[in-house]
């Protein structure tokens, strides 16, 4: 039985982990939820689950979850709050397992943290590696702590990366469906609308990631993640477009053989091969093999995707850029949902913050999150 | 240094084989050579790798050798001949890795010798474990012993199960080219002369294994190798076509994940793995993943390839029915490309052969030759 803490229970990644272990009671079971501010999902995960620690975003939140859990006679549960009742989940003893899966750098000191504390860590939440993967990388190498990505690319990647040695590999080659603009004429791009862009052809996610996606600065935050997380140059990770979303990525080797992984387009399928790892327990995720048609792959249009260099040129520096790169995106989209910078903005308001960047690689968590609030404020400048 | 024992030296896979031993002389050296009846190919290879044994198919052929050896100043090798020879070949102390590459079951006498003398085998000859896959895989079980799959659709299927258990494996996916008739209307499937079934779209093959393409047998005899080497029921092996030819096989597992591998159409990558698995060393045979544009799937029709289905039976019912799939299909394509039978007449003598054989599981190699031997007496009645 592995005991899970979640962090993000709320959340779509949290709300499928919590399907996985409903799905697998003989596997799993929950002992520390860390919601944000929907009061109402955390009541009903934590009347159900019944974990030993419940947390919130805020203390007022705290407050009105322990009345209802009080009214409805739920008892024998800390009820938590913060970035502190965070942490207390991520490092409870009784966890053996930890599900990373808060949005942004709001989860990355929790994830550190149990990292610090020894667990396995089960990562969905990318900016973390984005902006603090050396650190993290670096702390679960010397606590010999396993991170398993739930991103579906790396989570193939990881899959991939099985059949050969560390020095065996080539080339990592990301998948990217290429968003809905991939065929769009550059010049139509100024006049992009948040609508259009929040349109994935594939993929049902977030708003940011699917502007994300729709720029491929998604794709570029995964290409330093995956520098981080399987420890590779920027030279050694690749990206093809392509369009179904079918193959989640694919690994290159030396002598010549490429291995892909290919599933359906469902969250549970990384999740619960990270919950399981090295075990692969039969689920009913299954891709219809003998209904496939035609996979179809390009080469990705740096012209036109302007944000892939730009990542590329964050992974070669590393440490600020990348925290740069991130924090930059997400002003930018925020802006450009708002209506206050067009879709072509985005990448010119990431290029003007990666270029007032100073070269640091901050070596403490606090270090990281004070480079992400700066070039948070150097990008709100340009977009105001 | 791995010393090899190469059985077919003279055909494809062997020479294929040496060429690898050319690109790696500090991993593998040559210490036996099987070659057939090639004594010109023979001499070169003897000159040139200094084996310990060669051995010819003929007492003749051997003394030809010998002579043009003792002529060019060549000592100190022992030129052995006939089955006896070849055997010699593929049990020599010295060798560390035998790679079976004889075309038909004249190779299995000496790969079932190899395996009891505890070598670890590539094996290139699918008949071998068409017709004794029962007797050498209990034999290798017993030995501890690696059969490693050279074939390119095996060595896929090798490399991919390599991310989960025996158990977690649902379903192997055998890719097929589809051969050249995957879209001739049914109608005109009489009048295929043998010049159109001998142009096969992706790979360059020997005669019956490209007129095996073209009826798709082949594929039906990899099922049957698939079950073998992979200790897999024929309900768990399915095929795929692929006219590509670029995704080699593919794995699906239990948790609902598939693995594939995709790599050139270049043999020398399988002989590469097996000979040295489980590294990977680096290669020049390079898949130009950036300039891949689309891969095709359909179903196989079952109609069309009616040696699909006879596959499937014989697979089901193993021992003498699989013996007499491959035998009864030697002597119709031979048959077909002599002009005495129509391409349609091939599964229809294999059909009629098949049911007029006994449920039998021949223990020994001998008890498989002779079953071998009474299904072509029975096939060339038919065709003659």
């Amino acid at each position: 039985m592995k005991r899970l803490a979640i962090l993000g229970s709320t959340g779509s990644i949290g709300q499928s982990t919590l399907s996985i272990v409903e799905q697998f009671p003989d596997r799993y079971s929950v002992v520390a939820l860390a919601a944000g501010r929907n009061v109402d999902e955390a009541f009903a995960q934590a009347s159900r689950w019944r974990p030993k620690v419940v947390s919130m975003a805020t203390e007022e939140l705290a407050a009105e979850l322990s009345r209802r859990l009080r009214q409805a006679g739920v008892t024998g549960m800390d009820v938590a709050h913060g970035p502190a009742g965070t942490v207390a989940c991520s490092t409870l003893a009784e966890a053996d397992f930890v599900v990373s899966a808060i949005v942004g750098v709001a989860g990355l000191e929790a994830t550190h943290a149990a990292i610090l504390a020894g667990k396995p860590v089960g990562l969905a939440n990318k900016e973390c590696m984005v902006a603090a993967g050396e650190i993290l990388t670096a702390a679960a190498r010397q606590r010999k702590v396993l991170i398993l990505p739930i991103d579906s690319e790396h989570n193939a990647v990881h899959q991939c990366l099985r059949v050969g040695t560390h020095g065996e590999v080539k080339t990592i080659w990301l998948t990217a469906s290429g968003g809905p603009f991939r065929q769009l004429p550059l010049e139509k791009f100024d006049s992009i609308t948040p609508a259009q862009a929040l349109k994935h052809p594939t993929w049902v996610m977030g708003r940011r990631i699917t502007i994300d996606s729709a720029t491929m600065l998604n794709k570029g935050l995964e290409i330093i993640e995956a520098c981080r997380l399987f420890d590779l140059p920027p030279s050694q990770v690749r990206v093809t477009v392509h369009p179904q979303s079918t193959v989640h990525s694919l690994v290159e080797f030396v002598d010549g053989s490429i291995l892909a992984q290919i599933s359906v387009t469902d969250m549970r399928l990384p999740i619960l091969y990270a919950l399981a790892y090295p075990e692969r327990p039969a689920s009913n995720l299954t891709f219809d093999l003998a209904a496939l048609k035609h996979l179809d792959f390009e080469q990705p249009d740096f012209e036109r995707f302007p944000c892939l260099r730009l990542a590329y040129e964050a992974a070669e520096k590393g440490g600020a850029h990348c925290i740069a790169l991130n924090a930059a995106d997400e002003v930018a989209v925020e802006a450009f949902l708002q209506g206050a910078i067009p879709f072509t903005g985005i990448p010119r308001t990431i290029e003007a913050v990666l270029a007032s960047t100073p070269e640091a690689h901050p070596e403490t968590i606090a270090g990281v999150l004070a480079a992400d609030g700066e070039a948070r404020e150097r990008a709100r400048a340009l977009v105001a």
